[in-house]
């Protein structure tokens, strides 16, 4: 087998970049559940946590991402991308922090970094891309009163 | 705001490249319980395919990822990426494509592609970059007859 | 703290009756991701296995679950019980086994067992109750079709 | 097909009883990813809130569950039972309240209520119930102390 170059494998390896503050910043903790025989949270509980991130972003932001679908939008994932640096135990507290990278009417880049509590070390950090589209999941500009709401900065 | 430049935010937006044969096929379903309210599967839903697409490759090499587990070595999953190109519905079947992209004693890449089971088209791709840990979670390399094993060419 | 009457708590402890053939039985392998730190497959992964075994049961009497849906009724959860017997581990290959215990228009039980593949060894039983509603979620009996279709006695 | 009695196939019909206070009560909301395609939160999603809900519990009476799994001891699941009477919706706050309704060295049983945050409506009704093992997986009675401590009262 011929190994394909680092840099088309993994393109992502070089790209951390902090998340620029402000940010949101929520806590949550490790469900039993979300471990797996290793002992450590499972790697797709983090595109969850990612999730409960945004969704509480869009709420600070005074746009209840439930409002958004309930005038007919939706921001669908078309991207995830999840890069982990230290495992997380059961019932461990941790940080999620979230912040929009790119807005646009057709597209939204959220970015993500997860810490512990105790000494704010990474645990990960990720991004998704999202593309705006109506009912029927056709591309669909987001109105522009919801553009401008998720630009204006996060109060503190 | 200021946007950040596309090539930041989705570094992975140019990287499709296909699956090199000979890659591994399954054949899955949706269950219902990986649907949302939108009503596809839900993002988080395609890093267990992934898995489970990685678990039969290695099964097909005749190692089995439990017998891994059990000599007191693991693959961590250190990155995982996916892009999504086209939504799945309940109960649809899809194929799960695996291919070993890159493997040394200490790092594995394994590159995914989902397609319908109908007319193949391309549901999603991405990739997953593992490293070989032993038991106390310390990057230690593969034993050379597991590294040797997984890089033999899939046999028909 | 006085203890409740183990009757009053554990109504189930002595409800396991054989499900009577002919069951529909389907072979499953646990998922990684359905594994937890105790090594051992996660007391809710055996619902969504239940939910496999019925959305199998109703494909084999010709009426997809998706086409009760697609033609405005749905038969959702109201009870949900499981008996756990016997641990489960990552990649054993396990028996779903579903029957019909009751069906009227307005209800349907589905009755449950794991076994292990390679000895029939009992895993796990349950059931699952559902009632039929219409898209807004009001109690709405099947059309007498579906009802029929369900009643038949499963092919083999 | 001869229906079954429904005092057979639904033996938890008639079971509900009111959580005796003390009980513990913890709010949480419906997480997209436990939406499903009918717009409501997924059946199997309530088995991992009662659990969230027993790990409180757990660690309210100065127990964390990590700490009896870290003695060599644990409790597993050997019955599980979920009685759904009002759908939840994304995002939606709502109420777990556990109690524990049995408890000696070798058996637990927990009980649990999800509430509306609003109205206090009934969401769902269950219990589960647990046997104590050592890190084999035999029954083991757990340590006397450890007995003592989630016998006493809930500190309000």
């Amino acid at each position: 087998m011929k190994n394909s170059p680092s840099s088309a494998s993994s393109p992502n390896k070089e790209s951390y970049r902090p998340l620029p503050p402000p940010y949101l910043e929520i806590e949550e903790r490790v469900r039993y559940s979300e471990t797996d025989q290793m002992g450590v949270a499972h790697n797709k509980g983090y595109f969850e946590w990612f999730e409960i991130g945004r969704t509480e972003y869009c709420r600070k932001k005074q746009i209840p991402y439930k409002d958004i679908e309930a005038r007919g939008h939706a921001l669908v994932v078309v991207e995830a991308f999840c890069r982990y640096k230290k495992a997380l135990r059961y019932d461990e507290p941790f940080l999620i922090r979230v912040a929009l990278r790119e807005m646009t009417p057709k597209k939204a880049v959220f970015g993500y970094e997860l810490r512990t509590k105790d000494d704010l070390a990474l645990i990960a950090h990720g991004y998704t891309t999202h593309i705006a589209v109506n009912k029927k999941g056709e591309v669909c500009p987001l109105p522009e009163d919801l553009v401008e709401k998720m630009k204006r900065p996060l109060a503190d």
